[in-house]
């Protein structure tokens, strides 16, 4: 980057160093999600289609973007911009639980779905959202583990094996 | 390698492939249940302290390797040696699914558990075993799906998070 930016013309630099910041001042966190837009609102929140009675959580935009390139999912998002880890000395914003719990129950939202990261961080987040949502009457899920599709049992890590065999699927009963 | 035998004397490359040659004839697949041992019955048949009205089925001798490090199935297994994949012209060798069969019914097997890989020649696999199994009393189970741990959501492949979400799991009902 640095060497690129020193073989490149002055005029090209000032142009690019523009358009960098047009883009950071023009973006911002969606008013009801979090979710990053250059409206008011974001284009999910605003799109009469989306299941509204559906919010799916995650930690960043970007899980967003993952979440929404899978093209199964129609809900609504809310981004926490925040994750709970004691090692890093960080915890969930208030403001963000308190919109959470406040859209739950403006919407008469029938699910959260937790997409929080598949780690202790991810994990950690997830019980003190369960804790957080205790109150209200809704149901609370979690993204499966398991082994990811396309690979094989032998790449497959022992923590990932472990949990797919204590959360196997029957698909065949007992007859 | 090629490199590595010729920079060694000539006796050490004697010994290297005595030892080759004594490993090849010394390892063989077990009567049982078709994973790799120095006796008859391998070493996790023939452990009293197995649960046998369990069984989990794998592709190869390598899975089961694999399941034993993650250090939480207490069961039997099954090796196929061997796969449904129609493009490479491979089935299952009956011989391998009728002692599954034989297997199943003389222990009284609970469950059998398929732990084939999670990919389409995997998929293809159980449902061929599924549909050998569907006159027998017995649960057939598969590993789940979903995101491995310790990934991200921003790592995970779209197939993968499609899974994940489709078969998330409700950690708090509605109250």
């Amino acid at each position: 980057m640095a060497f690129f930016l020193l073989s490149q013309p002055r005029e090209f630099v000032v142009e690019l160093a523009n358009a960098f910041l047009a883009y950071r001042d023009r973006i911002h966190p969606c008013r009801e999600c979090g979710n990053l837009t250059e409206e008011e609102v974001c284009s999910v929140c605003s799109d009469p289609l989306r299941d509204r009675k559906t919010i799916c959580v995650v930690e960043t935009a970007e899980d967003c973007l993952s979440i929404e390139q899978a093209g199964i999912y129609e809900g609504l998002y809310h981004v926490l911009n925040g994750r709970v880890s004691p090692l890093d000395n960080e915890d969930l914003p208030r403001e963000t639980l308190e919109r959470l719990k406040s859209r739950v129950k403006a919407l008469g939202v029938k699910e959260v779905i937790l997409a929080t990261n598949p780690r202790i961080e991810g994990d950690l987040t997830a019980f003190a959202l369960v804790d957080e949502l205790k109150t209200l009457p809704v149901i609370v899920s979690r993204l499966s583990y398991g082994l990811p599709v396309g690979g094989s049992i032998g790449f497959a890590d022992r923590v990932t094996l472990h949990v797919a065999l204590e959360s196997r699927a029957p698909i065949k009963g007992k007859e």
